[in-house]
């Protein structure tokens, strides 16, 4: 038998980890003995306990450790992160550690040294005493790549017990909730991460068009609520065919009959586009005069637009290469304190892969099988609001904005 | 060979019905000659084509008839309808016709005798020179009931080319249109029926209470656009439990919160309505004082509360009898010129068996499953809004009363 | 300041009931002493904590050892449980207890009874020593009711942690899991539910017909493996229409194509069975050769047909008070140790708040939200599987038949 | 007033082509008068007719036609199609013709030339008496396209009346089909598209491979009924994940509970594939032995991977550029006669995107909406079929190759 101390601290039991942590153990054999036990008394007061974990062999009490890392037990006697060179570039070496979304750490000397880019999936490169993620694709000759477990550890998000829309909610969607109640919520949320001076990022899919929700997020892009904006070639077509020509595939929003011909609407606002040479110039010769698009290009909010494979055009902006398009991504995520997910799967998944666990996540659709794969695939911080976004974002720039704000 | 001549008339071709008359012509191994074709010119003018039919034998002939006559065909050369005495209550004779939910006439001597109480699936009961639809198991021994299509004419709806709701939408549900376009859109449809004189029935499930749209609700109630009430004990309840406790499933509506203890407030709800002795009895006491059964109650207008299986309780105005509540139902379906159905796909398939093809039919539910589940059992004149009723029923209600009306 | 002491037993760190207990001690104010705290080392080890809860006064002692209790927390000196007299029948005398579908004990003089018949939502009445529970609407003048809940005792069902469907499955339904395997997994439950002579009840929507589940389902009631079917008018008609003519809803299921004419088939079954009498006569008299309902009868498998508002006809046997269908299926479910829930989310969530939590439960659907509904309702041990009935159905056949046996 | 004569011939009634003809000039303001009307007197004879088309002005009267040549209508006296040169490589001149999906002609000369690759979405670019589709992305400046629908004729699919699956279903996805008929038509239409010499086109989601249906899908490649596979970077991960630790996102296929560690195990396929080189080098080293992408390259099966902004890795093979994934997938495409789409949304949309309306297409998925999406984006072609993935492949390949084939 061997054994080994590890320690745990935070709002463990509010947030089910000693639960997992007792569990972990038990189903891959080991034992254990608690050796403290401190429990918060208060919302804020932190939960504390040190156990001596034992195990068959050295194996088991490693595979067993490994687990528990990941809930954020840290070993009282930490060895130093093991390092290996790569030497194929991307491609890790063997048993390289791939990272969580949570915060992390790597032991190197007697320190802790915080990762740098807190994303799920990744690689931890280090270098010069500094250690950060790398998507495997990136790795390159050379780069020092952590291995195993040894000297890791991690940060569970908690959950807040403060009067926020992150708590009250269970992550999992239902459409039985008050729903005008939740959009109070919601703008309550982005009021609170503009007050904390971080970036609210959204992630729209072309049905904000469609049913309607464009002007109430132009709205919100130009009063300043949006920092970001992800999409891909559809929202900002049909965002443009409504500012050309009055439809979103073809059917009128004003009248919501199909207008004939319309289907060649969409092609029309890329060609127009494309003539321009860019969406910017579009704006700046005066053919674009509304909607989302003209609203960050004349209020200055950066856009990434990825690209699909069903995509026509596509428009100039669009970024073909997805592994460009997840750069551009990353690199605008910097900072964010906020996602809010608009009736896309696909870039909601796609953002939910990159960001850390503590940034608070909110995906409206009307679908609640998308807020379940968005979980399903890591996401855990986010919650769902099973609605219609056509009328959800009017009803948020109302709440934000006052009833005749983004009119 | 035998054959017969059959005449057809109204918007044929718009309707798609000259395309389903070839076509069971065809499947059924039928042949036909053109005799008259004539084309309305106009969106109002009406087609007329008259037709031979030719047939290998008599039973072939008469089972095309029989498809034929569904779609609005009329022999020219018209044999009375043939009856034949019920022996066995409740059981029809064998060879009985089957109603459709088309305005429906009998041939009886010379006259085409207009059948009363047009509903699907029931049988036609002639006595004394009148006709009128009777569920089957309501026959009465000595009833004298319809057997085989002969001297049956029916008439189908015409898709109306006049710029109302009914007309722009197919009838399959999209998730992808402007909603707030649709809302006007219904609020119009719903002023056109109070403009006829008629009445709007509204089918209501819980969901309408647990998404926040029972004040919406009850100030259409109130401002006299409802003029029945469908629903089940669920949604009494629930509006019950937010008029004494504000919770709906425990749920507070205005916090979205989880109240401690909330799990016995439908409960606590259902009891005091029973002590009182009935929902009307409680609202006159003043225990219930806001909400769509007060609203209800205080404004006269009637309900049919229908038992299922699942219910708690019940309140003491639900009619545990099915059979029973249905009869409730179709009483109050009388005068009715449009129906909205409100989240709940049970008791709008209930009314959808009861309502003619030519009652507007409009149906609102986040899951679009819904209305094609409807559509399937024959309601094919119905629309479907997919959509969070939670944030729909405001709207319409701003719509209709002014964004102040129902505060 | 006041006191009290309590104690929890069972896989309380395992369950997360710790955590909950935590939880609502702080969410209502109050504070904790951890007198007593022993893990358990193993799977089936038991844990237990003894803790000192402290609050401001006995109002907030009250409510919050009220939740704990349905928790399972039991306080150590045992009050006895407060009973009030029914006066009015069919009302409980207020606040009372209303029960949840935990086994719950009521401290009676110096013993805790059993509370026999668990069921959600019901009231626990006491008679000569002993209790039970009572649906609301069956409540007698003079019965003696239990108020509060001092002196309840209620016992939590574990996760287990042996090797079976209800271990490796969280409650929520996802579509991507391996279904092969899932089948495999249910069949085994089925086994292991009749090797300890306990019942399988199923419960079974129409779409069990109409997608061809019905053979298989058939051959599962001959086989002996379902002791109890609960549906609805509909499952048995299209059952027996399939029977009479090869149709469900008019579509041939070997064929898959609509018969001319087959919008009556429903009611000619209808009409069929109730010439006969009922379902029994129509298979005694051969009419009703094959299928669910004909295993039934010939097997002598009881069933329970509930109406509902939608209903046609309907079928001599269904119950078309709902009250009286309820307490039919209430009588029906004695003894039942799993419950197998096909493609019906009326008659699911009927049955979930009939049966007591130890039950286990398997919610069959192809709507996820299905299984989302019943857990919202109460019924926290119900797993679901995301699949289609039509092809689940053979497959579970053939797992517990062998390929060929149900053929 | 102005007019023009056209003609209309094929299945045009069964097709409700001639309503949407009435339809569309009635909408639009035109007159019409019927100069010959011939009906097809059975399920092969073609309809005929001539008709005059009158309308205000010249304006009014094209763009009626240009909505009837869209339905198939020729005008008798043609005009040459008309054309303007490219000047900006990437941007089509105004008024630009963009296609149908369905086969097209343009009038050059006294010819009807047919245009080469049927796609929808397109611009018709014409050299040297030849004419072809070309994505607007690849116009080269001195290209000479086609402008305004001048001497352009269409050819509408026909719904057949052979005893085919494309027949008897209507195109909207109902869950209420008896599925194991299903699976025995889409077999049937497998059969039919290998006799014909025409290709069989997979289109697979990673939920073949979590719901288990990766070895049915693999014996239906290797046994020759699959000839290109389409998928993304997620398919061939799951697939090798499988393959190489017998886990899809972790949960390990046979037992279906989850391997602790199992998240890193997408990751750890990927870093395998990436240092043997590719996809086929992990093969040939005997390191992948099974499974879908293993059957493709032992098989000599083309495949194309598609990238998207959620891709992990990619593989090797992965084409990162959504443009250049486009090309792989159009040149894949050339003689495809059936296309099976599984449970994938976005690449599902793609394909039906770049595929000619008279290539069959078939959409299993176990939700809905999918189907719905497919035909909103224009591909009126495909019939869903609403169900389990991981029950429908077995069940296919064992009708296929027999119950023993695929084992």
């Amino acid at each position: 038998m061997v054994e080994t101390v590890f320690e745990l601290r935070g709002h463990i039991i509010d947030s089910l980890i000693l639960s997992r942590v007792f569990g972990a153990i038990m189903d891959l054999g080991g034992e254990f003995e608690i050796l403290e036990f401190k429990i918060g008394r208060s919302k804020t007061e932190h939960s504390y306990t040190r156990m001596r974990l034992i195990a068959e062999d050295d194996h088991k009490l490693h595979a067993i450790m490994e687990e528990l890392q990941k809930l954020g037990a840290t070993e009282t006697t930490v060895k130093d992160a093991s390092m290996v060179e790569v030497t194929m570039a991307g491609v890790a070496p063997e048993h390289f550690y791939s990272t969580t979304n949570h915060q992390t750490w790597v032991h190197l000397g007697d320190d802790w040294v915080h990762v740098e880019g807190t994303e799920m999936d990744c690689i931890i490169v280090v270098d010069d005493g500094k250690a950060r993620t790398v998507p495997m694709g990136k790795l390159q000759v050379g780069d020092r790549v952590v291995v195993s477990s040894n000297g890791i550890k991690i940060h569970l998000p908690e959950r807040s017990r403060s009067a926020d829309v992150f708590e009250f909610m269970s992550s999992i969607a239902s459409s039985e909730k008050p729903t005008e109640t939740l959009v109070g919520k919601v703008a309550q949320a982005i009021r609170d991460v503009k007050d904390r001076d971080q970036k609210l990022v959204v992630v729209a899919g072309p049905a904000v068009v469609h049913t309607g929700g464009r002007e109430a997020l132009a709205a919100l892009v130009r009063e300043g609520y949006v920092d970001v904006l992800f999409a891909g070639n559809a929202l900002a077509v049909h965002d443009i065919e409504v500012a050309l020509m009055g439809t979103s595939l073809g059917v009128d929003l004003k009248g919501a009959f199909c207008h004939e011909g319309g289907h060649r609407h969409h092609l029309i606002a890329i060609n127009t586009v494309r003539r321009e040479g860019s969406i910017a110039a579009a704006v700046e010769h005066g053919l674009v005069k509304d909607g989302v698009m003209h609203a960050c290009i004349t209020s200055g909010v950066p856009f990434v637009l990825a690209g699909s494979i069903r995509d026509d055009g596509p428009l100039p902006e669009v970024i073909t290469d997805v592994m460009e398009a997840q750069d551009a991504m990353r690199k605008a995520l910097e900072g964010c304190g906020l996602v809010l997910m608009l009736s896309t799967l696909l870039h909601s998944v796609a953002v939910g892969n990159m960001i850390p666990s503590h940034v608070k996540t909110i995906c409206v659709d009307i679908n609640p099988a998308s807020v379940t794969k968005l979980l399903d695939r890591g996401s855990a911080q986010a919650i769902g609001i099973t609605t219609d976004v056509g009328l959800f974002l009017p009803k948020l720039r109302d709440e934000l904005l006052g009833a005749k704000g983004g009119a």
